[in-house]
């Protein structure tokens, strides 16, 4: 299965999209849809809303993975993320793909094997389960590639635990 | 010239559609898009950007007036308004109708001409500035009401004074 995993965001909303077959994931493609600083929200929030369609088009993935939203120092960053996630949730929604919310805690248990583990513990076990010559850049994407392996790794186990598959709901 | 106010939200989204001309404002319609509780998120994120189109279709708005966001309260109820909000602007901009976004306090000012008015004189305003029989149901419908109005009044004075029409920013 194609899995395309999403770190969103509004200036940045990083991409990654692996395969994910026979409990072994390998890369397809893995980036950041950037917006220009500056512009009015809803311009940006349409680039990332074409882009974004774009991309699933392009690479028809069969489950899209997005990091839970969780804050606890910047509201006002968080406010602006929220209204970026929103697009990118319609995005899936619009073409039919089923969606997959993980908490940042969860994504680290499942690609490390530690939910405290630190940033670049994370972007090592990417590089070193997808098998990268390099760290992906920019870290966004690696983000993305992170949340993407989460929903394999997760899926893979769901004969034994369920804890990583909750479907986005209104929490 | 026709301002459609937005009372962003997921559960709710209240809309006001207003014609203003000469200094003076009408009715042309108003009332709440629902979405049903315990659907998932990206669910109703899709039925409001549905219906929010199909309104802008239906009235094609010269602006439309959206109230920003104002948490101090409770960061998971911000957070989901936010999703919802960012689907109301890609409405927006997709059919090309320029955005504006006021603070409540911008609003209560404008409408009631005192911006710690209490919800009610809001409400009693709304009524008595667009003649209406009686006070406009849901709650939101005539926040969405306010909000139009306070466009309508801003705009009439942007002469004298612009506080009143920041165009959409990222903040």
């Amino acid at each position: 299965m194609v899995i395309m995993g999403l770190d969103p965001g509004v200036a940045t909303v990083g991409f990654g999209i692996i395969r994910s077959e026979n409990g072994s994931q390998s890369v397809i493609n893995y980036g950041a849809i950037t917006t220009p600083a500056h512009h009015p929200l809803a311009e940006r929030l349409e680039m990332i809303y074409n882009d974004c369609n774009k991309l699933i088009e392009a690479f028809s993935p069969d489950a899209i993975a997005i990091e839970e939203l969780f804050f606890n120092t910047n509201i006002t960053t968080g406010i602006a993320v929220a209204h970026g996630r929103g697009i990118l949730l319609l995005c899936g929604k619009v073409h039919g793909v089923p969606l997959f919310e993980y908490t940042p805690l969860q994504v680290k248990q499942s690609v490390v094997g530690y939910g405290r583990a630190e940033k670049r513990q994370v972007m090592d076990m990417v590089q070193r389960l997808l098998r990268l010559d390099k760290i992906p850049r920019p870290d966004d994407a690696a983000d993305a590639l992170a949340i993407a392996l989460c929903h394999a790794r997760s899926a893979n186990s769901l004969l034994y635990k369920d804890w990583g598959t909750k479907e986005c709901s209104t929490t």
